[in-house]
C-alpha cells in the first residue's frame, strides 16, 4: 500500500449523489476491505438548496461547499465523481478533475455521449482514468464487458432496450391496449416518467446511452448527432394489435450494427420478433444484446436507473480507481480507436417495413400503391386490408414490405402521401429480424 | 512499456486449446494493440496424439513439447493457458505454472471448484493472477461481473442455467412431449451430450461451475461436495404435461442463496414460474441471474459452451494479465474471504414441493397420504388426481405443498413409500418461486 487512505470528492448531491454518499458511509468497512484502505469522503460540491436535504443534515457541515475553487483545490481528493447530470457545467467540472490528475468517475450519458472522445484524450494525457459504468444500464454490468470481457471479439451489433420509461409504456400500450397518452400519464403518476417526459419518449436518452455502447464496442467516435432518433409518440393501440397478428413485438430499440468500418447507428420503434429474447422484457427493464464473432450473442438484463442500481455502478467504478491509487498503479491504456470508421447515413440503411395507411374504400386503390411502391423497387410482402368506418368510405390497410433501402422508402412515402385515394399515412415501422 | 512482448504457454491443444492458438494468431495485429506489445506463443504443451491435428501441422513443429519440465522451464512463458482440462494432472500444472511466477489462465472447472481456494492463495503468494473466466457460462461475462462490477453489493442469491446440454434435453421433454431417454439419445447425435453423459446430466457440471460462482459471489470456500445435487433422469414427459397444468416450467437449476452469512448451495430439477425469465431460457443457453442489495437483479445470457465463446473468455483473461505484464505491474489484491460463511445442509433447506404418485384407486388413499404429511408438519396446497389405469385400479395424484423443511419431507416420502395405498411414488421436484 502506498496510500493510508484515498480521498473522495463528491459532486452533486441529489437522488443519485445521495445514495452513493449513503453506500461509502454504510459500507466503509466492507468497501475498505476491498481497496486496501479506507475510502474517505474529503469534499462534497453542492448546490445552496442541497444543504437543506436529509442526508446533507447528517454529515458534518465542514464537509460541503457551495465554491468549485475550494472544492477543486481540496488536497485529499484522490477521486472525484461527478454526479450532477446535464452537459455543463458538468462537462467543465470534468475536464477540470481530470486535468487535475485525478481519476473520474461520472454517470453522465450526455456528457460522455457528447464529449467522451475528448474526455478520454485528457484522462489519457493525465495518466488518469476515466470511468462511467453508471452512464447506462445503471446496474447493469455493461461497460466494464465492453473494455474487458468482449476485447477478444470483433463485434458486430447492439440491440437494445435502453431506456425503461419508454419500454414501461410500451409495455401498458401493449398489454392493455392503451394510448400512448394514457400510458405516457400512468408511467408520470407512478414516477417513471418525468412530468417534461421528451428526454425519454422522444428518445433522446436512448441516443446518448447508444452513443457510449456503440463508441465502445466499435472503437470508434459515435456522436449522439450522428444517430437517426425516432420516439414512441407517434404509435398507435392498432399498430400493436396488427404487430401481434403478424407475429410481431414493439419495442423502441438502440441499433449499432458495424460491418467493414461502417457502423449502422439509431433509435426508433421497431417491429421484433414475438418470441425473440428482448421482445420478452416487459415494463421498466432493461436488456442490452451484444453480437461478436466468438461470443454470437451475450444478453445483459437489469434495472437500467435508479438510485440503488445506478449507485452499484458507480461504487464499482470507485473501487476499482481506488485499488490503483492504493496500489500506486498507473491508468489504463487509453481508449483506442480504429481509424476511418464512420456512420453511414440513414437514407443508406435497408431494412423491412411495416406501413399503415387508410385509404379510401374504392376500387383500384391497391393498385395505384402498389405502383408507388414498385416504381421505387420496393416490393410487397404481405397486405391486410380492414375496412373500418363505412360512412367515410374508408378502409385501413396494413402492408410488410421486403428489405428496402431507407431513401426508397421515404420517397415511395412522399409520394404516396400525394395519391388522392391516401387519406392518411398512420404510421410505419422498421422491422428487425433479430435473433435474440 | 517494460516488455517488447510478452509470451504465452500453453496447456493442451484439443478443441479449445486448438481455437485459442488460432485466435492469437489470427487476431495477433489487433491483440498487440490492445495489449500495448505482441503476444507470442512460446511453447505449447501436448499430448502425443495432439501432434496430428491439422492445426499442429500448421505450427513450427518445435513449437511444440510433450515434456512437463522442457515447457516449464521455457524462459520467455510469461503467462501460461491450461485447456487440458480435467482434475489431473491439470491442477499440478496449474500449482506448478503460479509457483513458477506465471499468471495463470484455465477454462478449468473441475480444478478450480476443487481447488480453487487452495490455488488462489498460491496466485496471492506469489504475486500473480490466476483468471478463469472460460471455467463458467462460456463467452458469457461472469466471473469478471461478480469480481468487479458488482463488488459494491451484498450478493444474495444465484439462479443458474449453467449447463446447455441438459437444458437442450429438457426443452425437448417440455416442447417436443420426449421422455428422458429420446431426448438424450437426439442430443448424443447433435453432438450436444457426450457418449458418456453423465457429468451432465447428473448435474456434476453443474455442481463445479455452482461451486464456482457461489465462492466467488459469497466470498466463501464453497465446495462441490458441499452442494446437493440431483440429475434430470428421473424427469418424466408426465412432469412436464403437470407443471405445464400449474403454471411452471421445469429447470435444472444451480441455486445458492446467502442470508445472515448461512449458504445454501444446491443442483437439482426446479419448479418456476413460466412467466419468468429463467423459465424462457431453452435449447443450449445458458441464463444466469444474480440477486444484490443494489442491483435487485441482473441477468447474464449466452452459449455457456463451445470453442469460439470459450475462446473469447480465454483471450479476455490472457489480454488482461498480459496488460499488466506489459506494463510491469504487481497483480490483483487477492481473493478474500469472509470468515464464518458455511453451507447449510440440506435437511436444514425449505421450499415447496410437487409430488407425483401412483396409488391404488380405492377409498381412504388420500386421507392416507394426508395424514403422513400431516403428522411430518407439510400442509398440501393443491392436489390432481387422475385415473391412468383402470385395469391395474391404481391413479396418479399430483399435489403441491406449502413451505416445508426438507428433513420432514424426506421423512414424509419415507413413509409415504411403506403405505400398502402408495403403489409408487414417482417423483417429487422442488418448487422455487423466482422472481426473474
Amino acid at each position: 500500500m502506498t496510500k493510508e487512505k484515498v480521498g473522495i470528492g463528491l459532486i452533486g448531491l441529489g437522488t443519485i449523489g445521495g445514495q452513493v454518499a449513503k453506500v461509502l458511509r454504510d459500507k466503509a468497512e466492507y468497501l475498505a476491505q476491498q481497496v486496501g484502505c479506507p475510502l474517505v469522503i474529503s469534499k462534497i460540491k453542492v448546490l445552496p438548496q442541497d444543504l437543506s436535504r436529509p442526508l446533507a443534515r447528517e454529515l458534518p457541515p465542514d464537509l460541503f461547499t457551495t465554491d468549485e475553487n475550494e472544492f477543486f483545490n481540496h488536497p485529499n481528493v484522490d477521486i472525484i465523481i461527478e454526479l450532477m447530470g446535464g452537459e455543463q457545467p458538468a462537462t467543465e467540472y470534468l475536464k477540470r478533475s481530470l486535468a487535475s490528475g485525478r481519476h473520474t468517475v461520472t454517470a453522465n450519458k450526455e456528457a460522455i455521449a457528447k464529449h467522451g472522445a475528448e474526455l478520454l484524450e485528457l484522462a489519457g494525457q493525465h495518466g488518469v482514468g476515466l470511468l462511467y459504468e453508471a452512464s447506462v444500464g445503471g446496474g447493469i454490468p455493461l461497460i466494464a464487458p465492453l473494455k474487458q470481457d468482449l476485447v477478444a471479439n470483433e463485434l458486430t451489433g447492439i440491440f437494445a432496450i435502453i431506456n425503461g420509461t419508454t419500454n414501461y409504456i410500451l409495455t401498458n400500450m401493449d398489454k392493455q391496449g392503451m394510448e400512448f397518452a394514457t400510458a405516457l400519464k400512468r408511467a408520470q403518476q407512478l414516477g417513471y416518467a418525468e412530468p417534461n417526459p421528451v428526454n425519454d419518449v422522444e428518445g433522446i436518452d436512448a441516443q446518448y446511452k447508444l452513443a457510449i455502447l456503440a463508441s465502445l464496442a466499435f472503437k470508434a467516435d459515435v456522436r449522439p448527432e450522428d444517430i437517426h432518433r425516432e420516439g414512441i409518440s407517434r404509435l398507435g393501440s392498432r399498430d400493436f394489435l396488427y404487430a401481434r397478428e403478424l407475429g410481431f413485438a414493439i419495442k423502441l430499440l438502440a441499433i449499432a450494427k458495424q460491418e467493414n468500418n461502417t457502423i449502422e447507428a439509431r433509435v426508433h420503434p421497431v417491429f421484433i420478433p414475438q418470441e425473440s429474447f428482448l421482445a420478452k422484457v416487459d415494463g421498466v427493464y432493461n436488456a442490452i444484446l451484444v453480437q461478436g464473432d466468438l461470443i454470437d450473442k451475450v444478453l445483459f438484463f437489469g434495472q437500467g436507473a435508479g438510485p440503488l442500481p445506478t449507485s452499484s455502478a458507480v461504487i464499482a467504478d470507485v473501487v476499482s480507481a481506488a485499488r490503483k491509487v492504493a496500489l500506486g498503479i498507473a491508468s489504463q491504456p487509453k481508449w483506442q480507436i480504429v481509424p476511418g470508421r464512420s456512420v453511414k447515413p440513414m437514407a443508406q440503411i435497408s431494412t423491412r417495413y411495416y406501413l399503415r395507411m387508410s385509404i379510401a374504400d374504392q376500387p383500384g386503390v391497391l393498385a395505384q400503391i402498389s405502383r408507388v411502391l414498385g416504381d421505387n423497387r420496393i416490393s410487397i410482402a404481405s397486405a391486410i386490408q380492414k375496412e373500418t368506418d363505412e360512412a367515410a368510405q374508408s378502409a385501413e390497410i396494413v402492408m410488410m414490405t421486403h428489405t428496402s433501402r431507407e431513401d426508397a422508402m421515404q420517397k415511395a412515402l412522399g409520394e404516396l402521401a400525394k395519391l388522392k385515394v391516401v387519406r392518411e399515412i398512420s404510421n410505419f415501422i422498421r422491422v428487425e429480424n433479430i435473433d435474440g
